[in-house]
């Protein structure tokens, strides 16, 4: 909820201490023209790898920001591993999706092509974006992977083995979601949430789904759910139940 | 999830077989214009109080529709008494806070000026807009009530005997969310969620919200959540855990 005033970036470098990291064009417009930081001002550095540093600006340019890491802020530390895959929705809904699950903790997001899905092409690059900004807003130490959107069928082909795959039925065949993840077999158990498109999945669809070992179907209650809120309540419900927000306490904020 | 492909319409008035209600201005160029729905045509119509009905288009001008109530589609059902209390955000974050815990069954949205709130007006026709949209949208028969913005000091003055009132507390103080709705005590109570502004709350007026005796402060996991998402999160897990989730299936749909 409270969001620190402090400005965080995503970079893809290794972090240590006495290092350096530049960066380019746009985020050095973002710190110069948008945030009007210059030389000698602090910012926070993380790359889903060495936790979070500070480091400070050494040169500011039109083009380039030269920054010098200082110290280590918070560890890195492991994080559920919760994939969302999802029918992709029209673009503001798909933005927000990639932006709330990022603060929700998803792992990785797969947009899955399926029979009624309305949208035939995904901005993937986007979608990295809105999860690279909520991580940064959010003081997430990570950025879910985004997987190039996929087929139905070759997705659930190419599903990892030991992986279940949870599906928000929405026709109510599922055991309630809060019963099916109290279940402590669900614990921590590497996971994947799947959201059908807004037109329901077709019926040779979901035959072969409900028929594979790995998946469970549940169910998200008696009110229809638009897919961006369904999506968003599955994962609330797995964090609350089978992940890490059973420990309570924010971890190192 | 999925959408019916059907035209839904809130209404005020009573709805019985053979009944007449016309519609304003709005809602005719709303069905006119946009949908091109013209004389005959059948729509369905709810009023929180009497279910759900067909009803045929009798005439439809520039200016107004006239329709006959036809017959009864889905009865009127109780639903939870869950309250969303929430700190006012900018706009977008505003209209989703709306339109999300409507779809997510809160049966009344109250917006609370703390310290720290940033935005000082709200307006109350714009949530009552997206409110009434979402419940047309996802099939609910009820839209939530929306009251005015209050002070905090005022709204708990006023918080009404033997309603709980959970604080999503953002220091990590309170138990973990799941854990807290898991206790039977709380199942299909009359409560309330509240949420801080996104600066959080001061120190005087948390002082003050855990000394309440109708207080339970409650953990939303290890990652800072926007207020939006803690709002949807914590209404989520109520509805999952203490809530009508349990049931499992869809009702009259």
């Amino acid at each position: 909820m409270s969001e620190k005033i402090e400005t965080r970036l995503y970079v893809t470098e290794s972090l240590a201490a006495g290092g350096a990291v530049s960066l380019d064009r746009d985020r050095t417009h973002y710190l110069r023209s948008v945030l009007r930081l210059a030389a000698g001002a602090v910012v926070a550095l993380f790359n889903g790898r060495d936790g979070e540093w500070t480091a400070r600006i050494a040169n500011i340019s039109k083009n380039t920001t030269e920054l010098g890491i200082e110290q280590q802020t918070r560890k890195q530390h492991s994080e559920p591993d919760i994939w969302l895959v999802f029918a992709p929705i029209k673009r503001a809904r798909i933005d927000f999706t990639a932006q709330k699950a990022t603060e929700l903790g998803a792992s990785l997001l797969w947009p899955v092509m399926t029979q009624f899905t309305m949208v035939d092409r995904v901005n993937v690059d986007r979608l990295r974006a809105n999860a690279v900004e909520a991580a940064e807003q959010t003081a997430r130490l990570t950025v879910p992977e985004i997987r190039e959107p996929t087929k139905l069928d070759a997705l659930l082909d190419a599903w990892p083995e030991g992986r279940r795959l949870i599906i928000c039925d929405e026709t109510g065949a599922g055991k309630p979601i809060a019963e099916t993840f109290s279940d402590p077999d669900f614990s921590n158990t590497a996971s994947g949430l799947m959201i059908g498109p807004e037109g329901g999945f077709a019926e040779r669809e979901l035959d072969r789904i409900r028929n594979l070992p790995f998946v469970t179907p549940v169910s998200l209650g008696p009110r229809l759910l638009r897919a961006d809120t369904a999506a968003l309540a599955a994962l609330t419900c797995w964090q609350a139940l089978a992940g890490d927000w059973t420990s309570g306490r924010p971890n190192g904020l």
